[in-house]
């Protein structure tokens, strides 16, 4: 029945799911969080993926205990690449990807929070880019910190290692949201549901064209955008959304 | 007589002035802004542009009644790209914009406070970009967001469309001050002012520099800005202000 | 004694002195900064730079007397050029830089705060860029406060040349911390000390390729990153921090 749908989240969740070794970024975990991502994401019925880490710690990056017994630059390569090929991926998603945070997300984990479109975290929750006291500078995390972070912020991150708070973290821009611990998985699904409110081709096309324009001079930006304006007009959702808000009643998506 | 000239303030007040249609940006109401905005605007009396708005709603963006009935590709290319000419005229201008906000600000309505240069809000002020829930994703909002706020930031008011107050507009960035509503008029003519009583070519060029070196890299940045630095000193008025800080007295600008 | 080295700080202080000229940055108080920085900066017992200033003012930018009296063309374009020379080279040392501030900061005093990696401030300390007051617009200062403000913010700075407060600096990205003022020799040292405790090698690595990358598109900047992360993990400190992590003991660096 169409009337009971509607209530219903299409949202994909994301478990990283080995607390034992504090959800480490293992070749083999970060290949099965690519796999997740990717499943069915053409599907019409998937609007929304929420990434978070099951127990005290959502990511302490890369797993050093791989790096160093399996050795060898290839290794080590694949490593890197793997992980830089997913957190390019997540803003290439035609869906919103959210990270929620409870706990703590240390180098390629603190990397793969910055590197979602949203991001909420629970009040207790830390962020750090340790890799420097061990002698492997988060160089890669770094990326996607420096264009989170104003760059003083992430400079001091990144040469020191000490963690940063939840509200520190809000202050800065790394993450967007900040709640009580109790109200963490709430307040995601009341921003995931708002997301599925809407037509996904709408928040597909708007979502590539930010990540598009924000590599553009102004000019150029304005140019690509007002085209998207356009086209998002002409689609089949663009002009039902109109009509509905013309007629004041709630618009129906066709989502395609 | 030129002594009390001393105390005008040289000013524009552009005041958006359709409250019953929530100072919507129709072609029209652009159009005119860009007019207004234009006029007269070497004249070494015009010093520095107010844009306010008249009634609870500083703007709500386009007209989509407009964007619906006016059909065709054509009229809809004509509305993105005028508005989009305005909001790029902005920081070319040669006096400085300032945006003094006082209710509701949202999509393009929301760019447009995004575009100024300097953007005081009252305390009540609001700040959104609800496109996406009409199927008309903010696009071009979304390039005077995107280089105003944290990434993260804007996309999540992209995607959900839900509002941001002023203080967390100023947190973020979007906003560059916040006061009480009854001390709204007094603190932007308080800035007005002050920029008033500097020499209008020194603020032309200064202003021009800054937008054109932050489309470069740093050490380009760096050239184009030390080039400046000295033909900013040969000016006429760079001269005079030199002198009248190392006599001890008040400059007399030519502002020419 | 090896021992007992392992508690010395590797840093070196470089204090602007001369308190009477509000430690101006005349051409000869910049030539002097830039050979204080570059002596010796290849040795490995140089970790880190802490730049202060003597007396209430940080510095207080340009010797505009320097500037009127010093006629010509030919000399503000040295001292222009020469300025934005050390700005530049402070993100390329191979060590980080930290500026510790204990009251004003203005013009290419505050852009020299803006330049380096890390900056410390104390709660009384100010911020500002008043040239357009005197009828010399900071633009040169524009650069590095471009790249370390909101838009706006450093706008309404530029344009209005009124102080920002330590917290404000902080909120808006200027500086990366706030501190008492009595704290403040302690906090630095604290940072400096914890930069001490890395891989010199592993340090300067990490600094150039943050850098690099931040001038580069996200893609261009993970494959510079990757790459990095690899050479990163094959250098003999890179070797020794990761065997020391596993085994869970202290590591030794060598710092070549």
């Amino acid at each position: 029945m169409k009337a009971s749908l509607i209530k219903i989240i299409f949202h994909r969740n994301i478990v990283l799911n080995n607390p034992l070794k504090r959800n480490a970024l293992s070749l083999s975990m970060i290949s099965s969080l690519r796999e997740d991502i990717l499943r069915d994401i053409e599907s019409t019925d998937l609007r929304v993926i929420i990434i978070s880490g099951e127990g005290p710690v959502f990511s302490s990056g890369h797993d050093l205990k791989e790096l160093a017994f399996e050795k060898g630059e290839k290794h080590h390569r694949e490593v890197f690449e793997t992980c830089s090929e997913v957190m390019t991926l997540l803003p290439k998603l035609p869906v919103p990807v959210i990270a929620k945070v409870n706990g703590l997300a240390t180098a390629a984990g603190c990397q793969l929070v910055a590197s979602c479109d949203i991001a909420v975290a629970s009040e207790e929750s830390r962020f750090s880019t340790p890799g420097v006291n061990v002698g492997l500078f988060c160089s890669t995390p770094g990326v996607a910190l420096g264009r989170s972070l104003p760059r003083k912020v992430a400079m001091e991150m990144l040469l020191t290692g000490e963690p940063m708070t939840a509200r520190e973290a809000l202050l800065h821009g790394l993450i967007s949201r900040v709640v009580p611990e109790d109200k963490l998985e709430d307040e995601t699904l009341r921003i995931a549901r708002r997301i599925c409110e809407s037509s996904r081709p709408v928040v597909a096309l708007g979502k590539a064209t930010f990540y598009k324009q924000m590599e553009q001079d102004v000019s150029t930006a304005y140019r690509t955008a007002s085209r998207v304006m356009v086209e998002n007009l002409a689609l089949q959702d663009g002009q039902e959304g109109i009509k509905a808000f013309v007629s004041k009643r709630k618009p129906a998506w066709s989502h395609s």
